[in-house]
């Protein structure tokens, strides 16, 4: 007997969960394709997850070695505190189901396994209620750690915290309901496939209200000239790009809301062809401005043409995937060039790539979609009210917390790295073999062999 | 042209390799379940398998570096000697057919391309007989890998490296018959889903012997008190939670044993809350009583709440598995502390993580499951079962190599770290790089640039 | 109201893209099948992609730190060009339909979403026409990653990218047309599943042509004995070979074409077994040789392993496997000592790991395949083959590139490291905190703590 037989013995005894085969006949999938889509779905969930992680080590590697406790406590932070939230309350609040196109809130929490609908009915067919949830979870929590990149090295942990936690319970999700869940601007005709606007914008718009309202890093802009803070891990800043590129077959992918064969093989050649592309313009961009082939620029690149694709993965051109790509990879380096020239001070480049290619990317579908119902106009509206909304709701939770709790760290505690400020530790330690038990051991053991007095004395 | 012909043909001259695909008219699933199916628990291996990228790099990032070397070895070991045993004995060990309830065995070996039942019918159409080894072989590995953790720093790499084999080989094996075989807990009423028990608590037991018979690291408590020794890289500890978060949606997800749109969707719900809220509780718990918010105590809360739900991800109701992921999250700030004020040294919180939560998980089924069967003294029956045979056998095991060939490396070795001692390098340099050939240049190319120069005097 | 259903609004407006379902009727395999199929071949290239990622991070691991921005902008580069390029012509060349059997060109460019076949008609239901090009352009990519790692350290960067454009846009393509674009030696029998010789013994002779154009890493060899260059981080190099092994799932997972539930997991299955006895061999014969345990040779052991299986990890048998891989284990620790020893310097081991390897592999099938149309001289036949167009060919590229531009950097930049020399910057700063400030702060904040006076010391 295997596992098999008891997991099935188990789930006749819950009843309520079996699946209901013969609903199949009914609806126009079949439960091959059901469950094809599901895994989908569920796999395309596993991927944006991953982006988090990438998200974690690209801005760990895109800062000081002194921040890197700080900044990967807020991204676990992230993902835990929206998913915790957006079942609470936000997947209910971006999908309310009919509403008033505002807003509208489906009620707290999520259904239980007895009343939610499971069945290939409640999204003809393309993925469960759960599996609705989890993908859509993943997307909320991104959102928040867009900003966590530009206003790094300098914010208070608990002002980030407050600002994340409200920020994905939220904003977020209420922006997200007048699109993906029917609202008003879904009604005027607006199109934004895997968002570009609604997810990355809508990041990259709240990233630059935080970068303004802290000020840059101390040192950032002195003499009238802007000092290069490089990276302290470019290796970890590499895995990090390379994760959110694999992240985004899922982000994109999943978008297509079933596994359909030509949709999502299409959005992810559209995807791939326009982070390519963004990488050899970023290269070459950055190669001819500084005469030097910078790494950061084109590991920036291939999140410019991902974003920049995002909107119309699903229905632009291959060319028109390719020129968006190529505007997405010259546009960031030039954007990265004009933040520091005003003096916004973003360390991980997040408002360039977010912000910037976000809304090029949105525009772009209407240029380059095939769909002849996308119109440029309407793309432009949309921005117009996604920016205008999240830069008030942006301002009024950093400037509120600025006002009460305060946002920025001390500048002793800056100088001194918020690793140690306020984790009282260091990401690494590459050296110190013998910590905290030298007067412990007798004399002979520490001078066993040449190598063991060398690392005694790091 | 395409390869796709020339693979058919091949195909078809291999004969025996082709789908009856007749034969599913009479089973309950359609092909293209049968399809996805397997589709989903060949990606749920491989989710698994990543799961021990996941402990190597968490137990690199957590120890001191003069020892990550070793680590990185043991865990390459480990995954490579448990697949090959398991593929030996360890399989046939665990799914021995009918047999006796305490000990079967099926025969040394796997089945061959002929002889094996690849059909629908092997198990429901979950999944096929190949599928089934590499899932679970993935599981067996990981059970050794937990160990790993908890000894790491002291241990002998050959004395390791025999446990492991033995361990993952027979111990896990004939433990996992009695339930997932079809054994005598099974028939009592025991519920494992995914392994709280059976693969968690089974590899913490055993960490918790080996770290009290290898006694705590040099340095460690001293003066009667506590020495911290932070990790080395924290950005590799949280590549590693991460990573193993992405794991369990197979782990979890592929313990559904087929790709049933609601378990699967379900499971993966309350696997992500339930390690969401064990972050959170962490956090706060640790926040609380150190004043500090603590990044390994984050980490350890997410693998906390996944080591607990991982008992009941299928059965419990979604506030069960808020309540499951919190409960473990604020275990395992405890457990820690209490390992710690009994001098039992685990590096990397193994015991606290595995053996507290695992145990944790494995009773809340009895509380928080939807399923009237599960009854919490029997749940607690299985646990004192497995806690009993776990402890004598890697009793026996680390005793028994303690007596005769020696468990714990000398002194001198642990002062200077594994890595020179046993493996002969470092696994970090980040500095030297004009290192073995600086007598073989000409002394103008040494002085090329001063950064060249800064360069050579490092 | 849901994503879902503006998606689908969004489809049917585009019509051209609906998926004919009527068609499956005609079809040998079912819409829940081609869906399933199609899932899984996506994916894999999702896991081929990331097989980038393991290359990039293995090759910075083993290589010196003052390179490893240079690596990583290699890396990031041959991806991205390698899309671009196979889109543009790889993909029509390696795949040119009905052709002489030696060149052959489809055109350039790849097909629009109105004239693709994206139908189950397009490979009897095994994936669309876009799954197709992915999965293709992802293995095109990886045969140039191959050939960067053994050039490392010494390659003019402007060079290794025209060597490496030209390479994956026409020299890999038309060796590929030879077999899996059922080219001349596909007629003649010869067979290579996933690619052993197309993918990884191209890769290797062009690397093995490159190290010997380059010479060795200054300082390599002298005075008749062999320096070893130790990589600076090892928990970076094992990242890579982890990644990489989970690469493989899809490499080989993939090459079956469809998610044929018994071809796919018996695949798994050998190719995870010669991954496991690789390393085992690795371990063992590098143990007994070096009198320590190895741990790069361990996990180039695992690759050993995996590029040796990968000709014939459909129709090998299970015994064959764990020979396959033994033999590979051990094959590449000699291999590495050999080329060592004619001064062939190849930092990471790739000419060892690949060439040797794959060779290896590909006469294997000759002797472990179970499809009795395999012939140990075919497969002598199609290596041969492959290594004298890739010779001649790498060799024009690398000697014609040396005889024009250089191939190689200046002494002095290579004893600077690539990174300051080509690209203005280093990968790693665990130190520097306060750098580029320290003017602008009053005395008073530096003093703040003893650990920040500690830091701004360092």
């Amino acid at each position: 007997m295997r596992r098999t037989l008891t997991a099935i013995l188990g789930l006749a005894a819950m009843g309520a969960v079996m699946l209901p085969v013969a609903a199949f006949a009914e609806d126009t999938v079949s439960a091959g394709q059901f469950f094809a889509n599901n895994v989908w779905m569920m796999l395309c969930a596993g991927l944006v997850f991953i982006m988090h992680l990438g998200f974690a080590t690209l801005e760990s590697g895109m800062t000081r070695s002194k921040n890197t406790v700080n900044i990967l406590f807020k991204n676990t932070f992230i993902i835990s505190i929206g998913i915790l939230t957006y079942a609470l309350c936000g997947f209910n609040l971006m999908y309310p189901g009919e509403f008033n196109g505002f807003l509208g809130f489906a009620g707290a929490g999520l259904s239980d396994l007895a009343s939610a609908d499971n069945t290939a009915g409640y999204a003809s067919g393309g993925y469960t209620y759960y599996t609705d949830f989890l993908f859509q979870a993943m997307f909320a929590a991104t959102c928040a750690t867009i900003v966590s990149g530009a206003v790094a090295e300098r914010i208070k942990l608990s002002s980030f915290m407050i600002f994340a936690a409200v920020f994905v319970a939220f904003v977020y999700p209420i922006a997200g309901s007048w699109k993906w869940g029917g609202g008003f601007l879904d009604a005027m005709g607006f199109y934004d496939f895997a968002g570009s606007t609604l997810v990355h914008s809508v990041g990259g718009w709240a990233a630059l209200v935080g970068a303004i309202a802290l000020g840059p890093r101390l040192g950032k802009y002195t003499k009238g000239r802007m000092n290069p803070i490089p990276g302290s891990n470019m290796s970890l800043a590499a895995v990090g790009v390379f994760l959110l590129w694999l992240g985004w077959f899922g982000f994109n992918g999943g978008s297509v809301l079933s596994a359909d064969p030509v949709l999502t093989s299409y959005t992810l050649v559209t995807t791939c062809i326009a982070a390519a592309a963004g990488a050899v313009a970023a290269m070459t961009a950055s190669w001819t401005l500084a005469s030097k082939p910078d790494l950061s620029m084109s590991l920036n690149g291939i999140l410019a043409g991902l974003v920049g694709i995002t909107a119309g993965a699903d229905s632009v051109s291959l060319v028109g995937a390719v020129l968006i790509g190529l505007v997405a990879g010259v546009l960031v380096v030039f954007s990265v060039m004009f933040f520091d020239r005003i003096k916004v001070d973003d360390p991980v480049g997040a408002i360039s790539v977010h912000l910037t290619c976000g809304v090029w990317g949105t525009l772009a579908v209407g240029i380059f979609s095939m769909n002849p119902e996308h119109s440029f106009l309407v793309q432009l509206a949309g921005v117009a009210v996604y920016g205008l909304f999240t830069v008030v709701c942006a301002g009024i939770l950093f400037y509120g917390l600025k006002a009460t709790i305060g946002l920025r760290v001390e500048e002793a505690e800056e100088l001194e790295g918020l690793d140690l400020a306020e984790h009282g530790g260091h990401a690494y330690d590459f050296g110190g073999s013998t910590r905290g038990f030298e007067d412990e051991l007798p004399l002979g053991a520490r001078r066993v062999s040449p190598a063991a007095a060398t690392l005694a004395t790091e």
